[in-house]
C-alpha cells in the first residue's frame, strides 16, 4: 500500500517528539496502520537550529502555509496559537482538500466552526486528539468509546500546570505564589503563566469536549472561567480535613437541555478518582447513559504525550477510518444551547477572613440566611492574638446566583477582610 | 444514507438493553453514526418469553445461526460460550462476509485468531469492545488511542464479581466465603463462582487485551492463573497496614522480547489509581513508551455498559471504519513469544500459619535465606494462646521462580499449617 505522506509546520518539543516517534516506533506504527507513514516536507522558524534529529531527508519550507501546496496527504499543524500562521495554514490546507492533524486548542477553540465546516465540504479531515489533555486518548473515547450514550456530565483536569501547582501547594503546604515561581523555574510554567493559572486553557479544552459530548457549537464566551489564584495553602489544608482535594476543572453538564460549562476550582470529594489525580496528570470524568461513569487519566503534556496523540490520529488516517470533526455534521450542532452558571444548584465551601469582633458570626450566618442558604458547617481556625480569624463554611445546597449574591453582600461587611473564596463542592 | 441493518443473537440483559439503547438514545446515535442504525431480526431462546421491550416489530428467527442468512450487515452476537451456536454463527456469518461484533470472550480467547482469519478472507469485520472490561471503552484505548505507542506492561482489573467481593472482605472485614455468599444472593456471583473468582474470566480477558497490546497470537494456555479463594481478611488488614490494597490483576509485560502473562490477586501500592477501583468497577492501566501511563476506569458489565460497548462498535461500523481485529493483520501477529511467569522478578508479600514454638521463624529465614531472597519486613500478629500464630513477611526483589520454591520448601515445615501464601508486590 502506498505511505500516508505527512507534512510538519513546526518543530518545538512536540514536532520533534513526532519525528523521533515515527522513527522509534516504525515497525508497530506501520503494521498497526497497514502502511508506511512518511514525512515529506517540513517547515519551522528557524532551519538552522539543531534539534537533536537528523531532519536532513526531509524536503524544508521556510513559510508553513506554503506546506499545503506539498503533495502531503495530511498537514500535521504543532505551531500553536489562535491565529496567525497556523490559521492561514490549517484553513489553506483544508481548501484544499489535505486532512489537518493539530493539537491547537486555542485555534479550534476559536475557529474550530468555520474549520469543520470546509473540512466538510471539501471532504478533508481534521483531527485534533492531541489538543485536549495530551496523550490521553479522551477525544477518542468520548467520540468513539462513548459514542451510544446520552452524556449528562463531564468533569476534566485538563491543566497539568495548575494541577502541578495545587499537588504541590497540598504536599508542600505552600502558598500558591511561592510555588508558581517553582513551577516557572522547573520550566512547568509559563513566565507569563495566565493562560494557564486563570484558567482560559482550560476553557479551550472544555468547549472542545462539550461539543462533542453534547453536540453543542463550541462557544468559548459562554465558560465562566475562574483560576487557582485565589487558593491558598489553608483552602487546601481546610479542603483535606473535609474530605476534599481542590482541583481546577473543566464541567460541562446538561441542565434542562441547557449545557452549563464552567472552569472553577472545586472541592473534589477523596472517594473520586479526580481527586487521586496528581502532578501534572490530567484526567476526564464522563457520566453518561447507560455506561455509568467512565474515568481516564494519563500525561497531558509534553513531547512524548503529544506526539502519541498526534500519531494515533495518523494511524487512524493511515487505516482509512474517518469521522465528523465534532462527532456529526456541523449542521447539526445546537447553538445557543449554553446555560448560564448561575441557574446551577450546589453545596460549597465559604473561607472568610475575618476581624475578631463580637457579631461577627451572627452576620454573616444573618446574610445566609436571607438568601435561605443552610450552613452545614462551620470552622472558626488558627487565632493568633490580634490577628484576622479564618472561617470556613460549607453549605447545603443552594442556588450559585444566590451564593454569588450572598458573598458578594458578605465581602462588604467591614468585619470582613479581602475577597470571601467561594468554591463549590462536587457531588459524584 | 441507508441504513445499518442488524441482527442480535441472545436476548439475555445485555440483548434487551441493545434494543433499548437504540430505542432511547437513537436521535444521538442516528447523528453520530451519520445513518439510522435498524434491528432487522433477532433470535433467542424463548419466543415467548416477556422481556420488557416490544420486539414484536423485529422478525424472528429460532435457531440462531439461521441469523447468517438474513439480509442484516451486522450480526450481533450476545449468546456466550466458547463454543455451540455462538462459534457457529459468527464462523458462518463471517464466511458470508457478514461483520460480526460479539460480547463474546471465551469465544475469541478459544477461536479469535481462526474467526480472525476467516474475516480477513472475505473481508468482514469482527469487533469485540464489549468483549473485555464492558463499558470501558479499553480495546479502543489500546488498539486506536495508543497505536503509535510501544507497550511495556499493562495491567487489568477486569472482573467486576472479584473486585466486589475483595472490596466488601476490606471495608467489612468478612472472610471470602461469607462475602461469595452474599455476593451470590445479591446476584453478582454465579451460583458457579468458579470461571470468576478462580480468575479464568480474567485470563480470558487478559490473553485479548495482551494480543492487541503486544501483537501476539492470543494464547490462554500460557496465563498462569490464580484466583482470589485463598485471600482472607487478615491478608487485606495486613496489606492495607504495608500500603497497599489487595486487587485480581491481568497482567501482561514484555520482559525480553517475551510477553509474561498472569493471572493472580496482587498488593498494590495506595498510591496507584488501580488501588482504588473499588465494587463491581474494572479499571486497566498501561505504561508504554512515549505516552507512559494511562488509566481507565468504569461499570466492567451489566446491560447498560454491554450495551454501550457494543453500540460504540455499531457507531464506527455504520461511521465506515473498519480495524483489524488484532490490530493487524493475523499473519504479523507473533506466536511463541509468551514467556515464563517463573522468570519474573518481583517482591512478594507472605502469609504464614505457624505454631508459636522456639526456632520457628529462623527455620523460614533460612529457607529464604538459602534462595538468596532479603527479607524487608516481618510481623508476628494476633497471637492467641495455643492457637498458630500469623506471620507476615515482605521480601526484596526476588526470582519468582526462587520465590515458589522456597514457599514450597517453607510449606513442608512440621510448624507451619496449611498453605503458604505468597503474593507479589506490585511496583508502579
Amino acid at each position: 500500500m502506498t505511505p500516508l505522506k505527512i507534512a510538519i509546520a513546526g518543530l518545538g518539543t512536540v514536532g520533534v517528539g513526532l519525528v523521533k516517534l515515527l522513527t522509534d516506533n516504525n515497525p508497530e506504527i506501520s503494521k498497526r496502520a497497514g502502511r508506511e507513514i512518511e514525512i515529506v516536507a517540513i517547515s519551522a522558524r528557524d532551519k538552522s537550529k539543531y534539534r537533536g534529529v537528523d531532519l536532513s531527508k526531509f524536503q524544508w519550507i521556510d513559510d508553513p502555509v506554503k506546506l499545503a501546496d506539498t503533495d502531503a496527504d495530511v498537514i500535521v499543524e504543532l505551531m500553536g496559537g489562535e491565529g496567525g500562521s497556523a490559521y492561514a495554514l490549517v484553513k489553506t490546507a483544508l481548501e484544499k482538500g489535505k486532512t489537518v492533524v493539530t493539537a491547537n486548542k486555542a485555534l479550534l477553540a476559536h475557529h474550530g466552526v468555520e474549520l469543520a465546516q470546509i473540512a466538510e465540504k471539501t471532504i478533508a479531515g481534521l483531527l485534533f486528539e492531541a489538543a485536549v489533555a495530551g496523550g490521553i486518548p479522551a477525544i477518542k473515547v468520548l467520540r468513539e468509546g462513548l459514542s451510544g450514550n446520552k452524556i449528562r456530565k463531564l468533569y476534566g483536569i485538563l491543566n497539568g500546570t495548575c494541577n502541578y501547582i495545587l499537588t504541590t501547594m497540598e504536599t508542600s503546604g505552600r502558598d500558591f505564589p511561592d510555588v508558581l515561581k517553582e513551577a516557572q523555574d522547573l520550566g512547568y510554567a509559563e513566565a507569563e503563566p495566565s493562560l494557564d493559572v486563570d484558567g482560559g486553557d482550560t476553557a479551550h479544552k472544555l468547549c472542545l469536549l462539550s461539543s462533542l459530548a453534547f453536540g453543542i457549537v463550541p462557544d468559548l464566551e459562554k465558560i465562566s472561567t475562574n483560576g487557582i489564584r485565589p487558593i491558598t495553602a489553608e483552602d487546601i489544608q481546610a479542603a483535606d480535613e473535609l474530605g476534599y482535594k481542590i482541583k481546577l476543572l473543566g464541567q460541562a453538564e446538561c441542565i434542562n437541555g441547557q449545557v452549563v460549562q464552567l472552569v472553577e476550582p472545586c472541592l473534589v470529594p477523596k472517594n473520586n478518582s479526580l481527586a487521586h489525580t496528581s502532578g501534572v496528570l490530567n484526567a476526564v470524568y464522563v457520566d453518561s447513559e447507560p455506561v455509568g461513569s467512565t474515568f481516564i487519566e494519563g500525561r497531558g503534556a509534553g513531547a512524548g504525550p503529544t506526539a502519541s496523540a498526534v500519531m494515533a490520529d495518523l494511524i487512524d488516517l493511515a487505516r482509512g477510518n474517518r469521522i465528523a470533526p465534532f462527532n456529526q455534521p456541523v449542521a447539526g450542532l445546537q447553538s445557543g444551547a449554553t446555560g448560564q452558571a448561575a441557574a446551577k444548584t450546589g453545596s460549597y465551601y465559604i473561607r472568610l477572613k475575618v476581624l475578631d469582633q463580637p457579631g461577627v458570626i451572627a452576620e454573616i450566618a444573618a446574610i445566609l440566611r436571607d438568601y435561605k442558604i443552610s450552613i452545614e458547617s462551620l470552622i472558626q481556625r488558627g487565632r493568633d492574638p490580634d490577628q484576622p480569624v479564618s472561617i470556613v463554611l460549607t453549605t447545603h445546597d443552594a442556588k450559585r446566583e444566590d451564593m454569588n449574591s450572598a458573598a458578594a453582600k458578605i465581602g462588604k461587611l467591614s468585619t470582613i477582610i479581602g475577597e470571601p473564596l467561594v468554591l463549590s463542592r462536587l457531588i459524584l
